[in-house]
């Protein structure tokens, strides 16, 4: 992964930052930097995360997916950080595999169905994943897809691999019914867990280069120095830190290829979890080029000046040319491949926004394939770090959600709760037809 | 659409709309209400989107359809507006049809092409729209896909719909193979051109009820009064409107079925291109219940108190019941449904965040048929064009765009555009692995 920061400079953009600003902030990376080594030296909680490259174990994961490396299709059932790093992967790289990757990453009824009346169980397999064993949405989704399975006549124990925390109801599961299993790593929050088991055993599913994976990986953290402007992760994550600072309260982050798509939405778990808390943190905003140049693009250059506009170009990949045309106005058109007018619309639509004094940052990877895969994943997470740092929160925990969590529970009579009689408390204005 | 703004009262949150403020507000709202009516009743630009309830003849429609009422599936080729009203209806009522609904609204070229080497391109349908006929990305396209139907050796001219203005390429080649053809109506821009042939050919393709979706547009179309407290669609406008004004620039719309995704991203675009202004625009971010309780709930809750939360609660949809577990810790899972687990979600994270203070509004469907549909799409529509009064913008115009138009055309060689040397003069700073 490379990146472009000139079009966030102040020079060309407001909000933007200065070079000397830079160099200034560059003084409090240098600390961070620091911290964060010593935290990936002594396997601290979340630090422990960008030690992955080196700690996972490809063999293991391959081991424990060897029953089931023939599926037509995989059911991942999982939510959050233990659906959004696998679901990044293999939709990125579908392209290149013949297992359909489906993920069960919420609890709407309707769509359950529909995924489990289409699929062919009897070719299916099923990667159900929960660090505690007890997210009620993996359970209950779990409960459901055994439960059709069985109604299918399929042995749903042959077909099932887990990957949970060394105890907890999945990990007694596992056990009871001599499942492969896997391990959720130690000290790895779920949204940085990309690079394990937990991000992995789909593509494995789904016959990708996990070794590749894990050396883009490893060639990102190579390169992190004590400099943003000598390291790729830390120039995004301290520039993007700059902006929110400066006024860009939101980060749209647009990648210019359909198959990275989910990695907007796997930024935007990690951006928004991380960093969101103290009042702090940018908001993550998920969009798609060139599809979204005629839906946000108006806002992003003519609304309020409180965004940072993350591209993210691909490279080369596979093209198709467009067929001559004898409409005049449409000339044009036929010199040229689909590829070239994509990336033509990525390079107008950047500088569109720089010429109206928008900022924006390019990611640049050098195709779609594993290896760039891992670097831009192990990037971004670097990225994420550094910027907690700077912020100084606390950018491995997430207690904002457990609120919900206890309510859900309480609502649905699995314990007292107090958070479950707030709900019958609502304020209501309601306006009917 | 009912609507419920409780949760968004200076009482429960802050930033929040005291409800003297709302009532002082009711007087600007009557007052625009009177420039809607007034626009409306002249077939102004723009407003007379809101006399289409009235204005689409659903059996022109179906009679433009019907050569390929049998399709197993329907390529729409279009762009924005020109695919996310259709995309939002057909996605939304996926489950009842056995047409396979595919929207080709970006030019990357590995997924054109995936799409068109998995589908049975002889009972493929084609349905393409632009208005201008010109469009950059809609044309390549569908020049592609016609070469691969040739290829195949499948007559497009037998399974083409055309969709567009009075002249142009389009409508040209429309006149030269005799394609069934319709009309984009005058003074409505894309985006809100959902309920009219643009948003309802592909619909028609797909066997859904037109009717009922202009009915249930037309009873929100009723409800338009002078006052946020008569008339949902208002009541929403409003509100979003002050709590921008008091702080909430980003607008998260988290609607609580999968079967509504696309549907946020259809408001994205409605109220990003309508009121994205002039410095001016709530910035719209796009999420989805459950999933993002896992992703965004830490920063809605936790984060900058910067945003409004808009839940779309779709009310009674088919259920699932969940299978009892001998696992105590779960066993309050078994005594529920999948349905019930979603609804218990959606109560506690919207509980969680007026616990915390953080401001959100209701929409409330009677279930996802035709008729609710056509009364959300309406009613937000309705909802955009008083925030663009309220607002003082240009709500139907979206110039921001032009600059990389020009500038993709000039960059490919179709004629002589300053904004296209732009591109070259990109101020770099790069960092490299």
């Amino acid at each position: 992964m490379n990146v472009d920061i000139g079009n966030a400079l102040a020079s060309v953009a407001s909000p933007g930052a200065s070079r000397e600003s830079l160099e200034r902030l560059d003084e409090q990376v240098a600390d961070a930097h620091e911290r964060i080594v010593a935290g990936m030296e002594q396997s601290e909680h979340g630090y422990e995360a960008l030690n992955l490259p080196e700690r996972t174990d490809p063999d293991e994961i391959r081991a424990a997916v060897e029953p089931v490396a023939d599926a037509e299709a995989l059911i991942t059932v999982g939510i959050g950080g233990s659906a959004l790093g696998a679901a990044t992967i293999t939709d990125a790289l579908a392209d290149e595999s013949d297992t359909e990757a489906v993920y069960l990453d919420n609890v709407d009824p309707e769509w359950v169905s529909s995924h489990l009346e289409r699929l062919p169980l009897e070719e299916t397999a099923i990667n159900v994943v929960s660090r505690s064993g007890t997210t009620a949405e993996t359970l209950a989704n779990f409960l459901v897809v055994r439960d059709a399975f069985e109604a299918a006549g399929v042995d749903w124990t042959e077909r099932t691999i887990v990957t949970t925390g060394e105890s907890g109801p999945l990990r007694n599961l596992a056990d009871r019914h001599d499942l492969p299993s896997l391990k959720v790593p130690d000290g790895v929050p779920g949204r940085f867990s990309a690079l394990s088991a937990v991000g992995m055993v789909a593509a494995a599913v789904c016959g990708h280069d996990l070794e590749a994976l894990l050396e883009g990986a490893a060639a990102e953290r190579e390169s992190l120095t004590g400099s943003l402007f000598d390291c790729p992760a830390y120039a995004y994550g301290a520039t993007a830190y700059a902006l929110d600072q400066r006024g860009a309260a939101v980060n749209a982050m647009v990648p210019y290829a359909e198959s990275l798509e989910t990695f907007a939405e796997w930024f935007a778990q990690l951006w928004a979890e991380s960093l969101g808390k103290d009042d702090l943190g940018q908001t993550p905003a998920r969009a798609l080029g060139v599809t979204d140049q005629h839906s946000q693009l108006q806002l992003y250059r003519a609304g309020p000046r409180d965004k940072l506009v993350t591209f993210v170009s691909p490279g080369e990949t596979d093209d198709r040319s467009i067929p001559d045309t004898d409409v005049d106005e449409l000339a044009y058109l036929g010199d040229a491949t689909l590829g070239e007018l994509l990336e033509a619309e990525f390079e107008a639509t950047e500088a569109s926004l720089a010429a109206a004094g928008r900022p924006n940052v390019r990611l640049e990877l050098e195709g779609v394939d594993e290896y760039e895969l891992g670097g831009l994943l192990y990037g971004m997470e670097a990225a994420c770090v550094l910027a907690g740092e700077l912020y100084g929160v606390n950018t491995f925990e997430q207690p904002a959600v457990e609120w919900a969590k206890k309510a859900t529970r309480g609502l649905l009579g699995g314990g007292d709760f107090e958070e479950a009689d707030a709900v019958a408390e609502k304020t209501e204005l309601r306006i009917e037809r």
